[in-house]
């Protein structure tokens, strides 16, 4: 079975470029990885901030959190 | 041919946990990745630099550089 990666972003450059160079690359025989805009789809705030996320772009794999370098602080979408 | 994806820490906790959750994650078919310990490889510092490493753990993908979380400021390996 495979593993569930969520890779939440905002749309905002550093978050364009994780998602293409980072959430893209991981192995797609072992994870589903979902792409999830913030910003768009607010009904999801709440899921990631139980998670733990706390800036965008931030992928979530198996309910690991690792923020990617730094775009937007999770507040700012709030 | 593959890509280079450099994985670079400092044994800490959140870099061992990065380390085994997202570095051993990347699509082994298309990325070959390394594993450098900066602090018992300090040689590797300067390229580490150059790419623009400000903390580990960080993974560098064709150059380009992703920091993951934060276990501690590349100054602090120097």
């Amino acid at each position: 079975m495979k593993s569930k990666a969520v890779f939440y972003h905002a749309g905002c450059p550093v978050c364009v470029d994780a998602e293409q160079k980072l959430a893209h690359a991981l192995n797609p025989g072992q994870y589903q990885v979902e792409i999830v805009h913030l910003g768009e789809s607010k009904s999801r705030l709440p899921e990631a901030l139980k998670l733990g996320v706390k800036s965008v772009p931030a992928l979530a794999i198996d309910g690991d959190v690792f923020h990617i370098n730094f775009g937007a602080p999770i507040e700012a979408l709030q």
